[in-house]
């Protein structure tokens, strides 16, 4: 048997060093190698014991599979007695009831739907191993929970673990459309081939749900919410449902985007207004048809008014009016709406940055309790840094989700590696001050400081067709993060980082140290080169590819010097109370805090202040000159993340190691062509040397002006 | 060694049920299990001498590790001594030639420079394996058909073989859009990352090399007809200039799409006129720019003046006057223009199929040397059956090269099995009658009755992002067929199929039987359900998704009736002397026979004729009963597939085996949707009842009407 496993072994390392293609994630289970380790777990893998029946039993079998074959080139054996050859005990609390301690269930039922509970169990004087949840769901956290213990060199066979999640909604935004381009996509096109649906199911479909429950994710909106109400048709309810059947024993469930005008796109009626009664009962009926197909459907996922799309002003409602129509729509289902709070005017905002809260602030208390306002990190859109969106902590009375973008439209799309995590991070920890004076972004997320249950952290998905998934296979991690913040928003994107490379590139220590280093170094690397001390919105026009400060054309608000506002004074954007003063949509401490350029954290420092270029910044050096040294030091990080990988191609597969390698000399062009061009930019304006110490710019402005990308990716719906 | 070639085997096929999702395509290399022929193999395996150094033979070498591995495993052993422990030779004609004979190498110089030699030579009382070509390429071919006796059971140590293509140019045209999306892709979106390129070289690059090449396929066209000058700039000949390089080793050349505006579009010019100096000149440098990237740049090929792409007549020059400004500007370089014949007027036609005759047969003889017509294989567009195009034979003074379709189009494009080798074959073996009286189009094509040597049979590729290259498993055929036919346009349907069915399914007598039986029977079901007895142009309007016989807006001849032609008389397209009299462009051997509707072969009858409804065929049954005869045949072939599949089940891994089990009754469902919806259509003239035998039309003809699919895949660009 040692031999067969030496061998087997031997055999995967060859084939997965000719192609290891990313396709496996973080679940590609390489082979344990510590003698102790591998005794036990053969020893566990040779006898699981189910308690009851389940679809997601048989998912969770599929998965023990996989993994013994991969791990310990051994299959489980599941057993059909309880008490003889059974090692492992799995079920659920009220399946165990008969084995488990009054006191076990009840802290057991502490845990919530989703929660579980694994450890040693010892019974009529033998000890089993358990994995127990109050659901199968739970049960099926537990088991890939279990098995990340292992890929992680943390299984303690004779310690206890529980876990439950913080938030109730952990879900996935697709921007995929119909005809399966990805409107911000960066991996290839849509996985969701809707054409083939519901007579093909690509496989594929299986290992996404696989991924996504091995991270708790609970939810998918499969659709972009520049939405087509097609997807509303029957036709596409009955391919919607193919994939709701296979999420299903996954824990996963459906969300589609609602168009604002489908009663009029397709429901034949000459209005959309929210108060119409003919409108009303299309809702009705379109959610009862649903539900008819989908039992367990999620709810809508909504962009009105924002963008182009249609929506309730249209009537003159207001969002409250419009949610609340496809809220009790849904409510008799137990449905959610999701409501984005991603709006601007139609006309120019003196500054879009204060939009939001103008709007709905006054709609706080409004809406139904099964709404959700989704509201993006920031108040601009998904830039490298952005402070904390001002309705964090600003609508008490309503339940305020986080949207996320996992794809990088901002951060480097196809090319570049950047870990998102520190930026999560960064505003889940970002204090509120509001509803209560110790208040976080994160509390009021997960309900801890706003005392809600109806909790959503969401993502915008950047998964595609793409063989690895992610296109860039670090990109992964970013996919990964989400997840794992989303089920709790006080994990530290080093846990996840360290989590992430030991599943996916093996625990040799130095790897290990020097991958998460790399992740964790990457996104201030990004907000370095591209847009530092506070500046955005400075990038390629409508792809948003590349450096764009000098893009103008469009409406104002659309374009890089609207946000940078650089003159021969000066640079920033001032939003304080000489200014715009979307500052005082802050809580009183931050307004007083960052009013000051002198007390602001400088990183924000641009974003709301517009302060000359000798300002002296506290490195004792002037801004134009820490300007500089940013955008250098940004290009000097990506060449260090190019050494540090060169230094590791012996601990990697060929393959995987000179993807990445490509990429990274990629993105050090890149990375070289964004301080380049802005600083060249910029310098029109300060009429100033570079500081010295820097790389001096190369290259010649006017070409990098007149650069096109008409094919870049990310492709807009044809209709 | 005998176990752990068993143990590999077993390893191999257990993750082979796993997860076989046909990447590999025919050149998986299944183990071999004749224990004879193993032996064999082992010891040939056991030492590869090249007689020479090209990065060719590096390309041989890596597939014989992949094949070692695969069919043995066992790594090949190189040896670099010539005698000891060598036992195949590989090289050239001139690197041999010390051990070759007068009489061997004058033999081998006559296969000409992509042909080879393989079998036993006997040098100084020892008996080798050798292969031989003229050039590095020669010797890559001679491995691959090596390869693939191995896999179809016909190695014969003993014996030798020679082969050399018939045609020049084999070659793949890609339909694929700079932005990654196919014009009529099936198949998921563009292989060529042309965003990430030329950065990032996709590994995927280097197996579809590989898959031509074990073809002979020797050509290929990077992009759209319907074509983008952005592609003649410099960033993307940077970008060409890599898969160039990629592809050389594989003795495959790249040849690009030129838009025939190109010199006002990138050129800043304002005129293409092909007779303007400037646009000379423009031509000139930006060919010379391309063959400083790609030394040996195949050429261009051209759609011009036809559905809207630019071309001469915007001049006043006619196709000659435009191709032989890319040939003049090509020929210094050894480069080829490539001319599409698929043209037609922006004016109505009186009929389409008449418009390409007219306007190339008076330029016969005004094309240079170095342009090659490429003429669709019939008249109308790649039709599931159309007679042969009236242009093969009628310009003996040009180069005229063959263009089928090998992506689905109007056969089936994602959902259906269609192989369509019997197409292509029926049609390269239709007699022309001229030049001589016993040409025949595939003697026209491939030179022996035209006596051209720039031969050419070109390829719409069906090869996109999809795991398994073409959508549908199936389709995979297509790809194999065309480049088996390209090399040797007189090989039958037949052996193509065996060969394929072996080389991906394995050697299992009653598979092979029962899977190259549905393979070759499927064409003809295809025609029977959609346009039998010689009906045509009857899809969906634009995405040509779906039956559409009753499809009419935009120009006449984009629309079903004027090509059906269906009235309360009968049905048919007179296209005799009586008629729009197309048919006088043929041969007169042809317009004799084919004049008669007694006389014409049935297929062809509808094209040709306008005839009653209750016209007498040979069956001596009504047109109208054997119209409704012939869709019914159609879709109880279908079924018959479906039911052949299921009894080869046990024969074929789980997953590929569900996968065309769920697009075989997908296939179902749209061959009945066909029938139905044409047979009512009909119906509504003809006012006759459907034949009693056949299952009778169900469903709601104004249903059939109003469907709509604007999610169809193959989607058109962006700009």
């Amino acid at each position: 048997m040692k031999n067969l496993f030496t061998l087997l072994c031997w055999f995967a390392l060859t084939f997965s060093a000719l192609a290891n293609d990313g396709y496996g994630l973080w679940l590609d289970y390489s082979p344990v190698q510590n003698t102790q380790l591998r005794s036990d777990l053969s020893r566990l893998y040779s006898g699981f014991y189910f308690f009851g029946k389940s679809p997601t039993y048989e998912v969770i079998q599929k998965e023990l599979t996989l993994s013994g074959e991969k791990m310990l080139g051994q299959s489980p054996v599941f057993t059909t007695e309880r008490l003889a050859q059974t090692q492992v005990w799995l079920g659920t609390r009220e399946e165990l009831s008969q084995v488990l301690s009054l006191q076990q269930q009840t802290s057991l039922r502490a845990l919530g739907e989703d929660g579980f509970w694994r450890g040693p169990i010892t019974f009529q004087g033998k000890t089993y191993y358990a994995i127990i949840g109050n659901r199968p769901v739970g049960v099926l956290y537990g088991v890939f929970d279990w098995l990340k213990s292992i890929q992680t060199d943390s299984f303690d066979k004779t310690a206890e673990k529980t876990d439950s999640p913080k938030v109730r909604l952990r879900m996935l935004n697709h921007w995929d459309n119909l005809d399966r381009t990805v409107e911000r996509g960066y991996a290839g096109f849509s996985i969701w081939d809707w054409h083939k649906l519901p007579g093909y199911v690509d496989p594929r479909y299986l290992d996404y749900a696989r991924a996504n429950a091995s991270l708790g994710i609970n939810a998918v909106s499969l659709t972009n919410v520049n939405a087509n109400a097609r997807i509303l048709t029957t036709d596409f309810m009955k391919k919607a449902k193919v994939l709701a059947d296979l999420f299903r024993p996954y824990g996963i469930k459906v969300f589609l985007t609602a168009r604002f005008s489908a009663p009029m796109e397709i429901g034949g009626l000459k209005t959309a207004d929210p108060l119409d009664p003919a409108v009303i009962d299309f809702w009705k009926k379109k959610t009862e048809e649903m539900y008819s197909f989908i039992p367990d459907f999620g709810g809508f996922l909504v962009k009105a008014n924002s963008e182009g799309q249609p929506g309730p002003h249209e009537y003159g409602r207001n969002h409250a009016e419009g949610a609340n129509l496809l809220a009790d729509a849904l409510a008799p289902h137990g449905g959610v709406v999701i409501w984005r709070a991603f709006v601007y005017s139609h006309e120019l905002d003196e500054d879009r940055h204060k939009h939001a809260n103008l709007e709905f602030e006054p709609l706080d208390g409004k809406f139904r309790d099964n709404v959700i306002l989704q509201v993006k990190n920031g108040a601009i859109d998904f830039m490298p840094r952005e402070p904390f969106h001002p309705l964090f902590g600003a609508m008490p009375q309503t339940n305020v989700g986080m949207e996320f973008q996992i794809t990088q439209e901002y951060l480097g799309q196809a090319t570049q590696l950047v870990y998102l995590a520190p930026m999560w991070e960064e505003v889940l920890q970002s204090k509120t001050y509001r509803p209560t004076p110790s208040s976080t972004v994160g509390g009021v997320v997960d309900g801890s400081d706003s005392g809600k249950k109806l909790t959503l952290v969401a993502g915008v998905s950047n998964i595609g067709t793409d063989r690895n998934w992610t296109g860039h296979l670090m990109a992964q991690s970013n996919w990964y993060a989400f997840g794992r913040l989303a089920w709790d928003p006080d994990l530290t994107s080093q846990t996840i980082a360290e989590e992430w490379v030991k599943m996916t590139f093996g625990r040799d220590p130095e790897l290990l140290s020097k991958v998460s280093g790399m992740l964790l170094d990457s996104r201030e690397a990004a907000v370095n080169y591209m847009m530092p001390l506070g500046l955005h919105h400075i990038m390629g026009w409508d792809h948003h590819y590349g450096p764009g400060p000098w893009v103008t054309g469009g409406r104002p608000d659309w374009t890089a010097p609207y946000y940078h506002q650089a003159d021969s004074l000066g640079i920033g954007f001032d939003r304080t109370a000489s200014g715009s003063d979307a500052l005082g949509q802050y809580a009183p401490e931050i307004v007083q805090a960052w009013s000051d350029p002198q007390q602001i954290p400088e990183k924000y420092l641009l974003w709301f202040h517009h302060l000359p270029w000798d300002f002296k910044l506290q490195s004792g050096r002037t801004l134009w000159d820490e300007i500089g040294l940013h955008y250098d030091a940004g290009v000097k990080s990506v060449r260090q993340m190019q050494e540090t990988w060169t230094s590791v191609q012996d601990k990697i597969d060929p393959e995987r190691h000179e993807h990445v390698r490509q990429l990274l000399a990629i993105q050090a062009e890149e990375a070289e062509w964004w301080r380049n061009a802005c600083l060249l930019y910029f310098q029109t304006f300060a009429k100033r040397p570079f500081p010295a110490e820097i790389e001096q710019p190369t290259g010649d402005l006017e070409e990098y002006k007149s650069r096109r990308f008409p094919t870049a990716p990310g492709i807009r719906p044809r209709w």
